[in-house]
């Protein structure tokens, strides 16, 4: 299923929805006309565990499309917000996990071209979360050199601590697409928090994969445009760390719980490692895209001109 | 004001109090009984604002211990937890906010012995926060450079974004004592939210003090020892980046929130600094201390005994 948080229109509630053929149906309305309790918020959903999941599938298979005008708008018609608007604690971001981006990111910036021995874990803060289409801010005061980096989003489900990598996917919610914004002249005696958290600089959507729908999340395509000009391709395949062994390292230390976001890291082909070095400006647009999950698109405003 | 939140037994839910002469009076059920609408979450009560600790404290002073029997209990016979036992985000740390810690970390670490230009900000996630007396986990299979650091915690009250230096006290709740736990070999590429945010490395307590009776935050004692013996002492006027500067800085590029907590640095006297290097070991015990606020005491427990 792909899930989503969308607004019926500017100021309606934001909802859970869960998107059939291009409709996307409410979910808690849903359940209210089959006789399933679900709730409006995705994160309530990701609670239920699960068999919430199983059920909801079950019965939208069931309904066969029958669940009442009210519930159901096309796609088009309803403003996508990020799937989780407002995460829990800060987005758990991962570092140099894709091979050729560790080789131009040795040249480019101060990290090591040695492969990292365990993942690098760093973080951005709830308030860095936009949904599709919001105004990624650049502030000329802070940054001239603000960077892009597609990235696999993945969503925990059930609470992970000291977890086998062999049963760390049976941890995994579903799977979504972030944009891990890059201030790099704001990185702080090597830390990354802030270059990598202010506001606006993680881009997320359009939805939530399910896990039953991406059993294998290693060899998805991903790749991502500014102004229509293709910067990233690569495939999850040329992860260094897997999305199994990331679960299973972090929680060998860290309890991961319900809700909690993991960026899986992003390819080669960001602006500061290339030839000469390329950076995002006002009247930029990207597009970043994961096989399987959907494509985000992101204006670079002049963060004067936000409101 | 000195807030906590406390059960009043094992098995009662945890409740926002007031320490009033040694004795816990509960915020809401005190509220009830004067005719004023008080939440029983420190969270709630800081999104109430300003107002909020004034009605509190007036409502106090005039009430005059007349708030029945029921509503308090000496400090002694309840269980104090984290004052904010789940942070909304994960705690803002800063890292080389002390002269003659950035000297010693230089000689020890990997860190520079230049000044930092700028606040050095990290992360540590909601499920690092421990409650006084809990213990703090040793996990030898994860560490062995397991270190102490005592900080003044300082509470955000309200909402910072582009804060000027001159204002931003204003936007301080309250202050408390938090020790930055952190195994000093598991930095990865330099970053430190897996070294220093695993579960339990965030003790935190044992109040919040009100920011009306602490108008200076830079002129306050603090000092940890292990098993009795001083290993830190010194004084918030040694910060390099007084509070009004990290939370005007932080705010250039992340809005703070109410909630938000700022692990503001350590002074110098931690573990990896000492010669020879000394470590915590289960069987150890921590007690942390900032002036006008108060001591956490902290057992290092084996993580295997962790129930």
């Amino acid at each position: 299923m792909k899930l989503v948080t969308y607004k019926a229109h500017v100021e309606a509630p934001a909802r859970l929805g869960v998107i059939e053929d291009g409709i996307v149906v409410d979910v808690a309305g849903f359940g209210e006309a089959v006789g399933l309790d679900l709730p409006d918020r995705m994160l309530d959903f990701i609670d239920l565990g699960p068999v919430a999941v199983r059920q909801l599938r079950n019965a939208l298979h069931t309904a066969d499309g029958d669940w009442g005008n009210a519930l159901a708008l096309p796609v088009e018609t309803v403003k996508l917000l990020a799937p989780i608007p407002r995460p829990r604690k800060n987005i758990f971001g991962i570092g140099l996990n894709y091979l050729d981006h560790i080789t131009e990111s040795a040249k480019a910036l101060d990290t090591d071209d040695a492969l990292p021995k365990e993942p690098v874990v760093f973080s951005k803060p709830p308030t860095a979360v936009v949904g599709p289409g919001d105004p990624v801010r650049h502030d000329a005061s802070m940054t001239q050199q603000l960077d892009w980096e597609v990235e696999l989003a993945v969503i925990i489900g059930t609470t992970a601590s000291q977890t086998k990598r062999e049963n760390a996917l049976a941890h995994v919610f579903g799977y979504s697409v972030m944009i891990d914004i890059s201030a790099r002249d704001n990185r702080r005696a090597g830390q990354w928090i802030f270059s990598k958290g202010m506001d606006s600089y993680a881009p997320f959507g359009p939805c939530i994969v399910t896990a039953d729908e991406i059993p294998d999340p290693q060899q998805l395509d991903l790749w991502l445009t500014v102004n229509g000009v293709e910067k990233q391709r690569s495939n999850t395949a040329k992860m260094l760390f897997k999305v199994d062994e990331l679960i299973s390292d972090v929680s060998r230390g860290i309890t991961l719980e319900p809700g909690d976001i993991i960026a899986s890291g992003t390819p080669e082909g960001v602006g500061a490692g290339r030839d000469p070095q390329e950076w995002l400006w006002p009247g930029d647009v990207m597009e970043a895209h994961v096989e399987g999950i959907g494509t985000i698109r992101h204006p670079v405003i002049n963060a004067t001109e936000f409101k």
